[in-house]
């Protein structure tokens, strides 16, 4: 692995000091902050998430804040999916897609109330798309990166442990939900939700000096239940099928190429700006889209480019994502196939840096 | 130094193997790329820089394009500086600026005509609010990220090395200026400009397949200039006074606390969506801003956070960017100091990771 120069450009987040005290190994970068990718190895930590409980530094995933009259109006000009029905204490996945209906980040958006949203955002400065369409449509919104830091908590002991620190009340809190708690007189917004396949919470941390003492108590009345620092991790998600912007998916890609035609509800999603464009792939459908694909042979190389996907000696896709399995004795991997070659069951090649080998489209992801 | 993990998400560029060939060994990233920070080792890529000629791989320096009639209006919609007397062929520094004033970058722009410019741009997805901003006016432009990778030549020796891969006609071109050459039957323009003071040009290579062999061309001519791969250096851009958007100034600061008053023309630049908000500083003037720092003691370990600038006793400020500089002996910084501090000669103290140091706010920067 290449070394990561310091520099102030790559911003610690509230809990770097726990994060490098529980000897984190590796970081990528993620909206100009330090996202941290290993701390034992990536299949330690993967064994790990699925048997305790991990507590995730995703800082990363910063807020734009929309406050004012027009912020639910401004919301569905980002997103196709329709949110008239959305109440506050929900949180949606939402593509949000330019007028082209490419796809500019996806999401999850919690309404707080009738005239403020938080976006807790992927890897792109949806910030500065928000605010040019609030000042272009001269909208009555405030829009800015309030100071939050969401902190995870993930794996089948997640509830156990946040009842510990926040109270019984934490189990009412519904899949895709939130609600407040109080920490140390701090009010936080507790989502259940993450960016994993185990089941968790996100801890909307609101204040950068709170970020610690959230961070040690959760350690101090986890032990019996083998509380470890962890981050997202690459091979739960791929067979979780949990898409990573910028790996899977750009500006050239529709959602319903990303498979989340789902969440584009285009004929009622009145007021998204990539509507028409929209309105047209939904009829007539996408001739590409991400698919899970079996990659055969030994533990596969970091995919840090496309992989060719090949068939009868034409290219066919590209493997956006892989790695190697250790539950399903697999590479588990996420490609865009053409719409020739995607069935399930469909016989590929991808190129790797190690050579040709056989991959497979598979039905569904490794869930 | 942290690991960082590969992921296609930090995307490579046209001139990946050559750099990973020179033995690049450290990166940042920037603008969802990789950007090699170290080759030999910062003190010794500085050395060769000013005596000799580097080929750096600021692919990362990523094009926001701007064509079709509103193309020129929307530019002077983004930045403060009047562009109404600047010609096809020229590069502008050019500070963008919210509704706020707030910088949301500071790029060169290029204007290839009149109703055609590239924004070469620093560490933000620019390209989300440019896109914003033609969409809310319903401007008629089109606004996108073309295949240009920026190839920058730098150094003393920089002249002598493009000469012989495109002519003498390299000599004819101007401080700012560029003129297109052709290098295998393909168009590039060549600027003389980059992020260095020692002198050299930056060539926009148009079409990624072409990267390598304009590479491999530099490096096959260039043996007896001592050419090396090399890329901007911490401690001679400190010492210029060059400026980094993230390190030394976000969206929280106007051109003028960055010392950029000059780029600003807010009587004149009619249009500049940050006008307003900027007149009012202009009148008034800010009350912080950048300033050369000198730091006293050995060399200061790296700066990867605001480090806390104090004056009896009283917070005054901050520094953004620092390193020893083995040709002035000392420690050079740049800091954001209050008004109240910020006269050349001032005594202040600095927090370092070390502890407390001397510093002093000095009248320029070491040119």
């Amino acid at each position: 692995m290449a070394l990561l120069s310091p520099s102030r450009r790559l911003r610690r987040t509230p809990f770097s000091d726990g994060v490098e005290a529980a000897g984190v190994k590796a970081y990528t970068v993620y909206n100009h902050m330090l996202l941290p990718t290993v701390f034992e190895s990536v299949a330690a930590d993967y064994r790990h998430l699925k048997d305790h409980v991990q507590v995730w530094d995703v800082s990363v995933e910063r807020q734009v804040e929309l406050r004012g009259p027009d912020a639910g109006r401004l919301m569905q000009m980002l997103t196709p999916r329709d949110l008239r029905r959305m109440l506050p204490g929900q949180c949606y996945y939402v593509p949000i897609v330019d007028e082209t209906g490419g796809m500019l980040n996806d999401p999850v958006c919690l309404k707080l109330a009738e005239d403020r949203w938080w976006i807790s955002i992927a890897d792109s400065d949806l910030l500065y798309w928000v605010k040019g369409i609030a000042n272009g449509y001269r909208l009555d919104v405030l829009v800015d990166e309030p100071d939050i830091s969401p902190l995870a908590v993930q794996g089948p002991k997640a509830e156990d442990l946040l009842v510990r620190v926040f109270g019984e009340r934490i189990r009412d809190i519904r899949f895709f939900r939130f609600d407040w708690f109080d920490f140390e007189g701090r009010e936080m917004a507790i989502a259940r939700s993450g960016y994993s396949k185990q089941g968790g919470f996100e801890i909307y941390v609101e204040g950068g000096d709170i970020g610690m003492p959230l961070w040690n108590s959760l350690f101090a009345v986890g032990e019996d239940l083998n509380v470890r620092a962890g981050c997202p991790n690459l091979i739960e998600r791929i067979e979780g099928g949990l898409l990573s912007y910028g790996n899977d998916m750009t500006d050239d890609n529709t959602p319903h190429e990303c498979g989340l035609g789902r969440f584009c509800d285009t004929q009622t999603a009145i007021g998204c700006i990539g509507r028409d464009a929209l309105l047209r792939v939904a009829k007539e459908g996408p001739v590409q889209q991400l698919q899970p694909i079996e990659i055969a042979g030994p533990p596969v190389p970091p995919c840090d480019r496309y992989w060719q996907l090949w068939a009868s000696g034409k290219k066919v896709g590209k493997v956006t994502s892989a790695a190697w399995s250790p539950d399903f004795d697999v590479n588990v991997a996420i490609g865009m196939v053409r719409m020739t070659h995607w069935d399930p069951g469909t016989d590929l090649e991808v190129e790797t840096p190690d050579g040709m080998r056989p991959a497979l489209v598979r039905e569904q992801f490794w869930i």
